[in-house]
């Protein structure tokens, strides 16, 4: 077989009609090779060789004088990387690899030292874990940012009233503020989630050497200390073959990404002509030069379908670790593009998200007219009469049906319906009942714990403010 | 259409052929109905009426003589479903409606006041969150007992030696017990996940009434303290359309359940006659008239596949609520039955591995065997050149490449080749170098803090003990 | 251990309590066992073992007498079953060894003739894909079904006028009728998989044995026929560790509800009072005593939610046999739940949306004025300066796009322009214009083939009722 | 908000970074740009492109004059593209617009006459449809190549002789030729998979324009022969709005992946040292410069786990596309990517494993030798007695219970018993009984149709090469 490079241009051919002719040389580098994506872990190797010679030169397992060698290199690599002048070449297989090799370029046999007692499987954990670790800090902020969007928004609208679905179903009126509060829920038990997953992962690999620990007199808890872990690991071979913190961000990003869904769901459906309870402007849609009033939700929608996205990849890493044996297998280099991808996903949601909520404008009046049929009190109706003529609510129900079949029958609302006509089905109601029927007096009735009446609404924005930190 | 009920025999044919005959009646009942799978609900959905039920007596809702009527009624539903004397029926839809049907026969009118301020969307909310958690709480206990016997039989297997393998390739010689603790590490990362997410969904939804909550003076904080939760949820609409919960419960079984695949795998490969590393007695493994002697993993076999499963329900539930609006559709409906047959699968595998894991007996002297070819303490040589010669790290796993491609020729094992040959690829070494040549030096000389020495296992089971609670 | 059965009440704590008490064997019985949900084969593993006995006869295998024997008790036995008289036990595993003990207990010695030649290795691989066949045909029959009640729908509709939506905004009028085939098209692609895997699992597996092949002169050809199989399997491993004729049934099943699930969206959206385009009977929904007029598009929302169900089944089953050695491992066991449980949702929501189809009332006229605002028409009027005018497309959008600014600030629909307002903005538009800005004109030009012209649609149901079969 | 272009270098940082300064634009031009992917469309793009101008100046939409222009503009775009001498820019979207906008600068005006009758939405349809063909072809391609190594590596191990498994246990003997059928049978499947997906694709969405069809007088039928479909699609909705295709591809590329995955996994399994069934060399291993014996079997690794995203990318289009209303939505952007990586990898995974298969080294010897335990001959014991003294299966099997039991208890496999010692057992035995426990014997009897016999395997490679096409 020949084994000339595959030069055809870029795109399904290249990417097919080099694999008859490539030789197996090359397949083995295009499969093996991680270069490409673990490139840009090249700030979490830094970082964890530096942590790693500063230990090995206080335990004394390196001369000081090596140990200075190999951190000035490591900054000049890091440096090189950062301004664009450095050469990637996939036979060299890894970002630890390049740096490595770089570091040997520059400093000669010194950099040789900086492996002893560590291997690629803890450095590469490691690297992958500060990588995480970073990411889940950045998520965090970038949830905040939306939970703020969320409830500047809701203190905007505590009093502005639309229709309450279920079943996209008007059913009870409630107030917008509210609603978006309910988000504000969502992505508060996102972020404890982040926080927990990352205090869980927040344990140290870096000593754990192959597999079996090693006989260096090494200090795996400066190490930990220095990159700001809480211990090291407990089990070596654990931790060379753990990648729980993977899986567990991408469980998080996954729950997450539905809720997110939801919310876009939710824009989508409002910004159409026939609900019309927002708009969006131009900076989160698309026109056409043709129909220059249209405005295409197409982030919300993105954002949408990047669930799909986030979901996949945790279910392609979940499929790699299934049915792993211990410690390593190189399976598991499967695990950073999926982790990067759908952290990238997750990111340009959320930024886009958070753009979107501030960036909508309500229509309060089409919300409100929204609410103007569907018998929308009924319930309060059936609360009325519970509350005041004692009636059990099974009860209270049937009265009520028979009101509004009434009420449809004489082609109103409830309100419609005179004390007279109500006393056909019911002799005990009185004028009372009418100060019930209203969108208003409903909204501002619901006033239990976490209820959607203005009042309470009010009083969730300033616990949120309180709780967002 | 007609609408006769499809009476064929159980089978394809009736579930298919009844859909031609069957008019939309049934159609619409079957697909709608949940008693089937929801009926498991019950307990907990009495314990969420009668707490209800006291809140609303204590705050003047409802009298004291209708609420002890209703309480006294709820027990005997409970008794007479524990006791198989219930009848279901799928024109009842749920397990909602049952009891309460059921209580109205027992007690009258008088039920018709339990629903006072409450609706069946925070009601299955509740239900189902109360379900989710005692499995929670029941799945750490099943875990528990898995690492107790992960723990007892790494103890015992603290000192027999094995390779330790990556890329199911022999690396360097480890420990059993030590192998036994990389499981040990998963699990307790399992418990840490089951008890974050235990501690998040304990907030009670009940009395979020439909979806804007109650215009009746309710007390939720009462209600969430006697049903053990920590606090009411704070927003109404976000209560009822949530199942973060469930979702979460599926992540960290789903997470779970890839650890007991790898160990289910390595049962497999460890039991195979090739490897020979362990026996799993009769109780574990099926049999065969014709080959008693084969004992087939069958039971490891299942908890490796029974991963697929439960990850199958994570995303099946994760595309349910994707894109859904608030606050409530029928879709999630489907939450029930992924859970349930999740937790299921789950409880029987943690029940069967922890029965495996105690069952299973321990070739030493196989495994011990298996260490005794493949230079697998390459890498002690290559320590033992940096730590008493002083070589950089590189040069040393030079060398040592030499002296195994010397060892290799002479077809024997490094501790084969004379100290004279040795000499003849680097002159500085001396006799103390057979020292780090066997499996037993090797494991013992790695004391490094999670490493795989006897000595450190021990020092990891005691710490293991003092961490299960 | 105690080894009692648990005989707490069903529910969690069973299921979680019987755990802790259980002895190993009752443990290995009940992950081992499959009899609770593989009694639907009943059908075909006698079916098998009746074509199986009657090769052996004719290959004088075994005598015509046994042979006579076994073919009346295997009757007896289905008799048995489908009378409701069989008594199951989970110490039997499977319905393979309940069939066969039953026949023994009926039959005597002569039943341990019937399993010469054969493994339960090819009986369950014959079994189910004989079930798989079954389902497919009636999937199929269920398609067809689901098309007629399109196609029927679409040609009632063929006139009706309502917006076309990209990205849920109105972008060009088109016809119910025309949008109701799209799912024709979509059920005919599903019926054309369903059909190529049915051709390709069509290869009987019977006569593999364990895995191996027989030394027995057995006639696989005379089994395969007798079975309705095209052939026999080709090789005996592949025959006895294939399930991709399951795993091909779902992804055809998975994509399938993908369109269903689109439809049912639609339907949700279409029912809501904001678009109020259909209304489905109280056949298909579920009200609420309390608000009578409302009509709970339920069975849309399980229809568009079995998806999540059916795609989770599809990545159990993926998940299951990724990285499964040959031939057999009893992680397979796993293969028949999740594709039963699919089948089954798959079934409800093919019926249920055929009855949805059928029952939906069309709002002509609320989908009509739908169409009057979004400047709908504003295609049709770029077209018509390309054709009449000979613009290039693109200017003919600006141009386009500079009346429906005109038209937006003017508070009109563009043919509320005059000819002359319009010739401010191109000075050689004609009153012809006005000609293409209705939609009735609009859709009646959208005559390409495939177009959404009512009499392309009539066209398009003509050739789809000769398609469907 | 600020709007400076994010300058941090690439990385985490970056991404993350970036999302706090930048401003609404680049938000929604990140995410919504789609040219960093479909790039690699525009070949397809082209061809469309060429066709649709052919067609509309035979159709006289446009002048001859023009469209030759048109014509050859686009073959300058392509040549520019292939030299690599094209600026990319993400405000220009994607694909399609940077191809317009090229053309327009090279022949002014006449460029924006190529969009007559069509969009953007039966475009990018187009071309993605011809991507997954040309896609689909080169897998067919790359899966015959396979088959080829696998029938060849069969025919020269036609009688070579190792334990067929079940359960990872030995069952009976197999020759090696027999276990690589096998894989040729699932592939022959994957391949017929690929070829009804592509003939079910192939037929042409231009001319749906937006999702209506047009009024322009096109003649689909030509568009459709000169790009080589079979017809034109028969619904403009549902051409727009489907991504079945894409979906179907991925669905055939996950089933195969499978199959892929199970090799891999035996491929790991038998290079381990303790099976040492086979040796894959330098070219598919990687090694280690301290071990130079060892070979990683990486390649096989990574084929193994590539499955994991596979089908982490179909559940992610299925995800994405679940739900979606008629007729586009930007969401169905998020098909591409999904699509394009996972057909990557899958060409990726065949090259590697057709590599493999020719690349290993077969261990004639230790697969024989691994047969001689366990017992492997005694069904063919048991058939013996069936055959030869007309036992009943089942009791043949308790006979041959015994007799291994007795040959267990003295420590011999069954052809170590004499003839007495059987005879204790059953008095009928003869000497004869000694033919059949050999494992020559045995792998020779089983001459049933698809057995492992050697010249059954013989006769399946000789079906086999002129199966492959």
């Amino acid at each position: 077989m020949a084994s000339e490079k595959d030069t055809s241009p870029s795109g399904a051919n290249s990417l097919w009609g080099g694999r008859f002719e490539a030789g197996p040389a090359e397949i083995m580098e295009k499969i093996n090779a991680s270069i490409d994506f673990d490139k840009i872990l090249y700030g979490q190797d830094i970082q964890g060789s530096k942590a790693h010679c500063q230990m090995l030169i206080k335990q004394e397992i390196i001369s000081a004088e090596d140990g200075e060698k190999i951190l000035v290199g490591l900054d000049q690599v890091k440096e090189e990387i950062e301004a664009g002048n450095f050469t990637y070449d996939t036979a060299l297989e890894d970002i630890h690899m390049h740096v490595e090799s770089r570091l040997t370029e520059i400093i000669g046999d010194a950099a040789g030292r900086l492996h002893t007692a560590r291997s690629r499987n803890d450095q590469v954990a490691t690297d992958f874990k500060l990588w995480v670790r970073d990411a889940s800090d950045q998520m965090d902020q970038a949830l905040c940012g939306l939970q703020n969007a969320l409830v500047t928004k809701a203190e905007q609208n505590a009093h502005v009233i639309l229709p309450g679905f279920t079943h996209l179903q008007s059913a009870q009126p409630i107030t917008f503020g509210h609603h978006l509060l309910a988000y504000f829920e969502m992505f508060t038990r996102d972020r404890d989630r982040l926080r927990d997953a990352r205090e869980r992962l927040n344990e140290c690999p870096l000593g754990a050497a192959a597999l079996a620990g090693t006989s260096f007199p090494i200090d795996r808890f400066q190490t930990a200390k220095s990159l700001n872990f809480r211990a090291p690991t407990a089990n070596s071979l654990d931790s060379v073959s753990d990648r729980d913190f993977a899986l567990e961000f991408l469980s998080v990003a996954s729950i997450c990404a539905t809720h997110v869904s939801r919310l876009a769901e939710e824009i989508v459906i409002w910004s159409s002509a026939q609900f019309n309870f927002i708009n969006l402007s131009d900076k989160f849609t698309t026109g056409s030069s043709i129909m220059p009033q249209k405005r295409n939700p197409d982030a919300a929608e993105l954002c949408r379908a990047k669930a799909g996205r986030i979901i996949g990849a945790l279910t392609s890493l979940l499929i790699v670790m299934k049915g792993l044996p211990l410690a390593y297998s190189k399976d598991m280099q499967e695990d950073k593009e999926a982790t990067f991808d759908a952290a990238n996903a997750f990111a340009l949601c959320i930024a886009a998200m958070t753009g979107m909520v501030g960036d909508m404008t309500v229509n309060e009046r089409a919300m409100k007219a929204s609410t103007q049929n569907g018998f929308i009190t009924a319930t309060d109706l059936a609360d009325w009469l519970v509350r005041v003529l004692g009636m059990p609510f099974r009860n209270a129900h049937h009265v009520t049906g028979s009101l509004v079949a009434l009420a449809e029958k004489k082609g109103c609302d409830l309100d419609g319906l005179t004390l007279d006509e109500m006393q056909t089905v019911e002799a005990k109601i009185t004028q009372d009942v009418f100060s019930v029927l209203t969108v208003e007096s409903s909204v501002a009735s619901r006033i239990s714990f976490g209820g959607t009446a203005p009042e309470q609404v009010l009083a969730q924005v300033k616990a949120a403010k309180s709780r967002i930190k």
